[in-house]
């Protein structure tokens, strides 16, 4: 497969994991740890050059972990993926990773190529626990999973989601799913869509975790969905329960791989 | 249930659950971050006392997690348990939580009424895992498990430990279980015995990893059982990796009780 020259630049796709508690969110920010800003750090020193950028599919907030985050960015020296991906490995700090480079178009951009992202929010309903508090939010309540659930439903299709996060241009959405699990003291909330807003997820929760308290019910969730702006107003969940678990990159990648054949 | 003189000393017992990451270890030392030292302060603060020493089932070494490790400690006030329990949970740090407070004899010592104590180690031998290195230890090797379970098989049963851990009084324990399991990259280890020299987890589980990578053998390691100090060396596997996850108050917490019920 061929995707430039041979010797000219490389773009290469990775997959990204990190343990969000100790970054001031993915995207870099001047005099804040980062995750961007820790990858793009290690690229630099590796390259030599000043700042090589990296692109990501979902931007995640402070305090928000991933396990399947993808990232791209364009590689113009010589040294080969099989050394450059361990080499930027060794070069990251204990909490993020990065997984095996893949190359792809020169144009790849991972926020366009991704259609479908699957976030899972983490309650733990049982007694403090110092080993899961990292990874989940401790809420000491009875949750009616059921309730929950069924009201969730309701979200599922593609509608205008300005009531649950901040919209810049559209708020139209898909979601594809949203499912619900306990497991003892551990309830997960499995989303999945194509795209989501900012803090689309935690402001999700926030409602059904709610309905599970029987403070709002499936039909407040509906109305909330059609005129924003009532019934939950804004509450979101702890950052520190959500983990981006999944990029899926879709057809955009075919397409974006095909252009690649077709030569620069 | 009677215990002591209504309004006199009671004395109880919890599960603690604690991150071993950021602490030296569970015992006090002076100038350190202990789980102790932080049970104490809480203690120290509600009761007014300068010290209420607390007493523990299994001393963890620093960097070592417990989900079910054992106290107990003696107490004047006149605070009941079920308020007591929750205030001293409030007091600690994020990374150490207490369970219900169960009143036991004056005399209940957590190490001597130990009948029997399970701990976990945790080898990933996957990719780097952010999300999942606080708590295993990252080994990226292959590893037999038949052959380390097998080898294991030979530790069951009481004998001379002293080639596996430090030794004060006696090296003479009883192992009544070690059992390997793997699912995906993670291979946990489970240890059972009546009690544990320090470090006999860790230089146990580093003998069998030796043995996983097909640097030595089940021979071996009986040869190391029966006259210490050749094969292994030593070695043992990072703290992260362990957890105690049970503490087994058995037979001796009858005798604890039956004594209590005779009075003071």
């Amino acid at each position: 497969m061929k995707h430039a020259r041979e010797g000219g630049p490389v773009r290469y796709r990775a997959r990204v994991e990190y343990d969000g508690t100790e970054f001031a969110g993915f995207q870099v920010q001047p005099g804040r740890r980062t995750v961007q800003g820790e990858l793009e750090r290690a690229l630099a020193h590796l390259s030599g050059e000043p700042r090589i950028q990296v692109k990501v599919a979902g931007r995640t907030d402070a305090g928000v972990h991933a396990t399947g985050q993808v990232i791209a960015f364009t590689w113009t020296g010589s040294m080969p993926a099989k050394q450059l991906g361990p080499a930027i490995g060794a070069l990251l700090p204990r909490d993020v990773a990065i997984g095996p480079l893949s190359r792809v178009a020169l144009d790849f951009d991972p926020r366009r190529a991704a259609t479908r992202r699957t976030y899972r929010y983490s309650i733990w309903t049982g007694p403090r626990s110092p080993l899961r508090s990292r990874y989940v939010y401790e809420l000491d309540e009875h949750l009616d999973v059921e309730a929950m659930q069924d009201a969730a439903n309701h979200l599922v299709g593609r509608h205008d989601f300005s009531a649950f996060g901040r919209v810049q241009n559209t708020a139209i959405r898909t979601l594809y799913e949203v499912r619900l699990r306990r497991r003892g003291h551990l309830i997960t909330v499995d989303v999945i869509g194509d795209a989501f807003l900012q803090q689309m997820v935690r402001s999700i929760v926030a409602a059904l975790i709610r309905i599970g308290m029987g403070r709002a019910t499936a039909k407040d969730l509906v109305d909330e969905l059609r005129s924003p702006g009532r019934a939950f107003a804004g509450a979101v969940v702890p950052a520190q329960g959500l983990c981006l678990r999944r990029v899926t990159i879709g057809p955009s990648r075919q397409r974006d791989n095909k252009k690649a054949r077709q030569g620069p």
